[in-house]
């Protein structure tokens, strides 16, 4: 048994005082909110404590490019060559050094649970690995190793764009045919901190009459499914070119739409496209720091939310990695638009970045401090010069719109202490290990 | 004599290794780029070393609302009532607690020089204090006591919007004509660590025969004029309704614009005010972490530039600060605008938060490492978690677009220590004097 003892702690709407919470295994047995004397043997935690983030979207390998790719200009177009050569180069124990490094800087970001957009099964010319699943494995020891939990979305990816064949490094993407994929993924087995998903990598990569066996892989398993949606209107381009519909209605008209669904992105839609997400109840997952990076644009989050779709939140190419960054983007991002404030409210942000993240990646049970919930817990020192001066009932915004990852302090993932005065426990090195991991694929 | 030795230090263009910079007084006397072996008495400062940034727009005192304005959905102009709450509850001693403890933490994050917009001069109900720049003094105080140099931009405010008088909190911002305004301004003799310049605040709140004085004031002493333009649209609205013509055609018929001149926000421009800005050799501070809160909308920093405008940076209403946000900001969000990349070079933009930034408030000697100029290093962390990985030949590219204020170590300012391993020398607790300073303005 464990027990804390929060100086505030957020409850779903609020944050209250002075809140015991108690644990047993992974899982929280009690939440007593304002007990004034510390109870015996509960660790006090002094600042914000909040439920864990969910990083609902992830390439892990995407973070050796972090400032590298900024000293060309070009498009996303020509950065996905410079992705390429990264995935070109990367082997199951590099990739394991790689994201076990990532992950570290994650947890020490507050996230407890990443979702994992994993496409790059295969070695090199796409030949598979004595043991298939090898590139899997490495992603779930690495999370294991990082003290955060993981969701596997295993990403069917068949084709180079719209009628295109796979070449170069995306031969290591594919599997062929939609059967030959769900053949491998029914043979991997999530470990206990692990849960397995699975995700269409976009209607560039996947045709439609390919889409079937996923969405059946998904209702079998009652398992998430992800898909990358209209981040680039050359995307729409193609697809309307070549199906005469928007990427939208075509994954509607195949199924794939639906309450266990993400789409992400969804940048560039119609009013119809958004009706149809929306009646659909799926997640939409932005990204803002990586759309912004890339110069996608602004997608219409608060008109899909209107409409009946999940907010969730991302760091995707992990240009960044700071979740209070991606939630106050999505706000502020729609005010550059807009030229108007208040489109989100921050307790609505910090819902995204937590239960509504969860639920997205088949963590329904996580992203609450509440009995019965996964034991994660996430503390900033409300004594950061960044945090200082906010005001009391104003605690929550000053969360979204004034903390960085660097406020985080303390991290407990499954009930398992991760971070501890902003140090983590497991990795002791994460800044070495980047920069070893990362030197070791581009060098210096 | 003081002596470093800076692992990568940034000398105008790229990193070079290995550099002695050495300083006597305030003023650095000789840089020596790669010389492999530490010299006697040099302090190693390992990481990326910059010249100091220059913060060239702040109003000190909107510390206070950072977080607390979020709550409220509204506009601009409702964000403005809250400020106006402020600054109607300080006294030069409030102020001054306040002040230090904001340019400590702009000293925190590697800012060794601020340019401050001034207009809360008078007291309550616009009465003079007994010494009429008792507020100017607080402000040089605040700044010498924060370990930072401070250009005072004492702001000339007239009206409470085009045609109205002065009401509420703005009378305290009146000085009732230009006269009067340079009579005052005239008696301020700034201390070594600041220098004078002026300000109109505003079409709004200054009418075109007003501004005559304080350009002439700004010729008679050779010092910089700053000025708000087109922030908001109900600005340039009621400029051409009242005077049928663009606030900046107003500016320019005027005689404000020209090369120690710097307009602040220009959001909502006209391809003819870009061209008269241009040709005007202005500098233009974009303060886009305000301008995206507010939700004013993104301003053509780059069309102005290749119109021969020069870019700045500030932090404006405080709502973060962190100029490497800030800097970012101006590419990210042409991207969000443009869906391209690549608009500034990482360079570019370090230029604009130093040098540039130092010249538009009347310190041309600083934002250099070069013999000469005022002795001022940031020193940031290269093995944060943010900056690991980044490339030998990316480090501009990484420090821009990676870096945040919490990664800055170490800070020379005018030759003396202000930051050493993160923490201020001479405000000890910056995050509790600012919690104290601001409940003391706007309670819990």
């Amino acid at each position: 048994m464990k027990r804390w003892h929060a100086e505030y702690a957020w409850l779903g709407d609020r944050f209250v005082p002075d809140v015991v919470i108690e644990s047993e295994d992974s899982v929280f047995t009690s939440v007593t909110p304002e007990v004034t004397a510390s109870p015996p043997g509960a660790l006090r935690l002094p600042g914000l404590t909040l439920p864990g983030l969910a990083n609902a979207h992830s390439h892990a390998f995407h973070r050796a490019m972090r400032g590298r790719t900024q000293a060309d200009r070009g498009s996303f177009w020509t950065w996905r060559e410079h992705m390429y050569a990264v995935a070109s180069r990367l082997t199951p124990e590099s990739y394991l050094r790689l994201a076990r490094a990532t992950y570290a800087e994650m947890a020490l970001a507050g996230i407890t649970c990443v979702g994992e957009f994993h496409y790059l099964h295969h070695g090199p010319d796409g030949e598979p690995y004595a043991e298939p699943n090898v590139m899997a494995d490495a992603l779930f020891e690495a999370a294991a190793q990082a003290g955060i939990r993981i969701t596997l979305l295993d990403t069917l990816y068949l084709a180079g764009g719209v009628g295109r064949e796979l070449e170069g490094p995306q031969l290591r993407f594919g599997d062929g045919t939609a059967e030959a994929w769900a053949e491998r993924v029914d043979a991997i087995v999530p470990p206990a901190h692990a849960r397995l998903g699975c995700a269409i990598h976009s209607v560039r990569a996947v045709p439609p009459t390919a889409m079937g066996p996923v969405v059946s892989w998904s209702q079998r398993n009652g398992a998430p499914l992800h898909v990358h949606l209209s981040e680039q209107r050359a995307e729409n381009e193609a697809c309307l070119a070549n199906y005469r519909r928007t990427p939208t209605r075509l994954l509607d008209q195949a199924g794939v739409l639906g309450p266990r669904t993400t789409v992400v992105h969804a940048t560039h839609l119609t009013n119809g496209n958004i009706r149809d997400l929306g009646g659909a109840r799926v997640f939409v997952c932005m990204c803002p720091t990586t759309e912004r990076d890339l110069a996608d644009g602004i997608g219409p989050a608060r008109a899909l939310a209107k409409r009946g779709a999940t907010l969730t939140l991302g760091t995707d190419s992990h240009a960044m990695i700071d979740m209070f960054e991606e939630a106050r983007a999505v706000e502020l991002d729609e005010r550059l638009r807009s030229e108007e404030r208040g489109h989100w409210t921050a307790a609505e942000l910090l819902g995204a970045a937590t239960a509504a993240g969860h639920a997205s990646l088949g963590w329904p049970d996580a992203g609450v401090i509440a009995a019965g919930a996964q034991a994660d817990l996430v503390t900033l020192d409300r004594s950061s010069v960044r945090l200082a001066g906010g005001g009391r009932h104003t605690a929550t915004e000053s969360v979204i719109f004034a903390a960085t990852a660097s406020d985080v302090r303390y991290v407990v993932s499954g009930g398992v202490e991760v971070v501890m005065d902003g140090r983590h426990l497991l990795v002791t090195d994460v800044a070495g290990e980047l920069s070893q991991a990362i030197a070791e694929v581009l060098g210096d």
